[in-house]
């Protein structure tokens, strides 16, 4: 930790803040500049108490403290040098293949669904995604159809040879979720439910954790360690848009994330364009751009009739335009190097 | 529903919005304004579909799409237009008395508890906060002392009379927290955890809902909803801040949603200013400013040393700041017409 | 400057960036910690060259550079640890007594600015607003009347001693209107107009200066900076509301501003509750609330008739609702210690 | 304009409220829904006063007032439904080939422009850029080489034969600036500077608009327009991010505003990933991005040694990682249909 110190404070109180920093368990060390006097304080933080209460406790003396560790270790670049993979129904994810995760925003019906994945499927796309339990604004908003689109999303598996990705809600539904899914979404409003974190690590399935509506990447890369530092390796980050100011998007999408994740962490990059922008016509530019910039997957709202669709209807593609985004795509993929 | 048309559609185009409309549900009505031609589709939001996805599906007529209702119930004025208050142990929320919550970020050992209750109860609190399980943005962090956190709340009652508040992390504790506090706290990074709110809900005891980080108005109002409409009317609103870019404070605790709560719901709105700045030396002037537009209670860390705490120290008065504050605050509540 | 390296660099590369930093002009002072090497660069950071392009320089080394001056100087309390006032036609602001500018947002007539002049004298206000030359979104919005509006606000104030705050809006007015405003306010659009910042200031008349949408508190103390250091004295804050997500306000008016500029500065301090949530029935609520919390003066908009203004009706208070306000406000500013 | 009224009010409030909205020049036309009575207020809402004041001239009886009319016409695409394009220099912006601006952030030397200047031209970029009149944020920062940094930019474009881009700060200077540069650059922090905007537009040059921290598209449409509407139809917008909470970035770039800017307006986009980024490491991957994503042109800082740089050292690029952006931006400008 680096303690700055207030101009002209007297010794005295200086002595005061070196003791409390002792008595902390760090060992000061003293450097007089030109307009300030600063502390380095020497100790593991991520073992010690933090010293940002001196503010607090010195207010006359202390001017500011600031932390040098960075807090997460097992998602770190450093941890782990080389990319992390993770390899779901054949398909790997953080490879050179850029994998297509597509599919409804809610499971609907089995009519709904079948069509949907056997059209994103012949599209391209390995992974089908669908909503069985839906976190809803509004308790008065359709929840999902639970257990039943489990079922379904299962017996779509089974038809198509796709991947299922679904959202995890509950702690209490971990168990029952991950005997149907390959790999259990967190969705953004829970990016901080530090509870559903380890429940979803614990299953032994594949994570990818959404990005919550203002967190830090920071934040974000230190909720991921929930999962990795609860025995479970395979995480991706999925990049879904942030709150701010702006009312064109519902969200802005965010894609700087990309090479930031990708430089703090080995853990695969997924985008969200669906959710990040909230209308279906920007989601095919905005795939051009995540493929360019290195996201290792998508993941994209699909609906045989989007005016229909029981949650979200504004940013899903109809099958038609899936299919002409997947053929769009195809010349970035090949710009970024990738497959 | 309002649906705006582009300017210079087809009346074929026209029609065939029209007759989505009414396939959805709806009843259209039609208004050619000097600009742009507007449709009112007369029908119950609440239970009907949303149209906003007329924009993607008719993306070269449909310009944009604007609901007119209000999509909470329960907790609006209308539902209920006089105050609603909440009696705990004796005390009321939401009536002519302010109340004050306070005590330490985290419940860390039996003196440190007692010391503060004792103390904040002799300074004019009535009820305690402390939290036993610590939602912490690092697994590394200090996650509270659990159920031995909870029943050192329960003896700290017992020896001084003061309601408990303390917070509820994971639905699978709903049951056991209840049983040990006067009023359950829902976290600001839990605020759209449907699942916590239900089970909050369900136990029968007052939930006290922070805003979350990036929470608007309406969404914590809907997120209340699930609270009343799973047969709990006892809800109190805690504003503690939004992220913005500001740093020099850890959030900008937002003091306009006082009079706004008061206004579109009837229950009582609690304010925190420890969580909302992050800083213990600007609390004293953000309680008088809450007081004095009205907050029906404040939510304080207190702690016998700051310094020490095992979480949040810079935000946390010591013993000696808090009965200065209760001091001073006397004169603006008498100001407010309160006690 | 404090330069954090990261974990295992070879001695190799330490000793190129020590080099750099003596090259730059700064003393390098190591400190070799638990987990990290951190460098203390000794300089003043106000007169060398920032050292943050050290990390794109070396960034297999560098992991984050942190400056530890603050950047402010005229502004600040160290350079004036009493508070500043500033008198303007007899009335002192940042003294005891709490000063009420109000006024129209527009000077539109002169019965208009004369009837609301008289009204808001009568209640108590001692400073008359109102825009003569008016920033709007668009170019088709009314733009003020110009001179024609400075010429009624000078009219109005012979007429009932009010002194004149009016907004500035281009350098080739600054003469103009300084000749007719006793204060002249800086808007939010050009809160980091440098230039007309300057051209301000050198007129010598007192200088209001709003918060940008966006702006950071150290950036609007640095701004302030640029008004203290073209020799001229007499700067206020005015808070005025920042943009954030939400939708019910029109901005987020943070409050925690006036404590924290308090505390930094030695200005007086302004609060627009007006500008700051658009919504003339939120703005007596505010007004309490920043009353009780410290400021110096508020800054309000009144029109004789809101639904006929033309510019932001919507936020401006009629001359009725104005006097209950300065009636209701009485007792929080008595709660205060103020006059 | 749409009025929405609140449930259970009486005839005679609707009475007035329609009474009111047909003496503000509007024809009222209402429609009975099943939860909600709503008004359509016939009238050219450019023309006529904002109805926004009804919630406040009628608190008890209006809900909300929502426009309906797009506010910017020039701007728009409806109003020129092809792709405008700019030629400087014989270099079309808007046309198939994508333009690179680049050079350093202030111009410092004849030296370190000239050596860039020809560096950039043989990467080949077709427009340098430099700033003679330096925006910031401190008083005791570095404030640009002014009329001899103009020079240096004439001189370097007579060396190379490359366009010169340079930022506009003052009204004072439109004449000056003009004389010297081939497009005139307004920069984030004047962006709602309506007076600089109407100098720079009269001048005739061609002018890039940077997005305000904090704009809306629509105001920085609406900001647009003041150029268009001053007789200048040669504007472009130039995306370089905007204020979040995020710190990784000193910017959030939003690529979303490609596409959508692309579909509101005919003008030219154009995005600066320094600024956007503040972080040299992470400008290739944002260009590769913007590229994909449609942009006409990007906007970069390269100094040829950016650790001595005067102004924002920590974003600029060197000579040779320019050259390497160059060299790998080219499959992306062809899978996106460009040269």
């Amino acid at each position: 930790m680096i303690i700055v110190f207030k101009p002209n404070i007297s010794r005295k109180e200086e002595a005061a803040v070196l003791k409390e920093i002792k008595r902390l368990g760090y060992r000061p060390h003293i450097m007089r500049g030109v307009a300030r006097t600063v502390v380095g304080a020497i100790g593991d933080e991520l073992t010690h108490q933090s010293l940002e209460s001196l503010i607090t406790q010195f207010p006359g003396a202390v001017e500011s403290v600031m932390p040098v560790q960075k807090r997460f270790k097992l998602v770190s670049r450093e941890a782990h040098p080389a990319n992390s993979t993770i390899t779901v129904n054949g398909n790997v994810i953080g490879g050179r293949k850029v994998q297509i995760m597509a599919g409804p925003c809610s499971v609907e019906s089995e009519k709904q669904l079948l069509t949907t994945a056997k059209a994103v499927k012949a599209a391209g796309a390995t992974i089908l995604r669908g909503g069985a339990f839906k976190p809803r604004t509004s308790p008065y908003q359709f929840q999902g159809l639970g257990k039943r689109g489990l079922k379904l999303l299962a017996k779509a598996r089974r038809e198509t040879g796709l991947a299922v990705i679904t959202e995890l809600l509950s702690e209490d539904h971990a168990g029952l979720v991950a005997e149907y899914a390959d790999i259990l979404q967190i969705g953004a409003r829970n990016a901080q439910n530090f509870q559903l974190l380890i429940a979803a690590a614990r299953t032994g399935k594949p994570v990818l954790l959404k990005r919550g509506l203002s967190m830090r990447i920071e934040e974000w890369l230190l909720a991921g360690e929930y999962v990795l530092s609860n025995d479970n390796p395979n995480l991706m980050f999925c990049e879904r848009g942030i709150r701010t100011f702006e009312t064109y998007t519902r969200n802005t999408l965010d894609l700087s994330t990309i090479p930031i994740i990708k430089q703090e962490s080995h853990c695969p990059v997924v985008v969200d364009p669906s959710q990040g922008c909230g209308r279906a016509d920007l989601v095919r530019t905005m795939c051009n751009g995540a493929v360019a910039m290195g996201a290792d997957a998508l993941l994209i709202e699909v609906h045989p009739n989007p005016a229909e669709a029981l949650s979200d209807g504004a940013q899903q593609l109809s099958l038609d335009s899936f299919r002409q985004l997947m053929s769009e795509l195809r010349p970035f993929i090949a710009a970024a190097g990738r497959e």
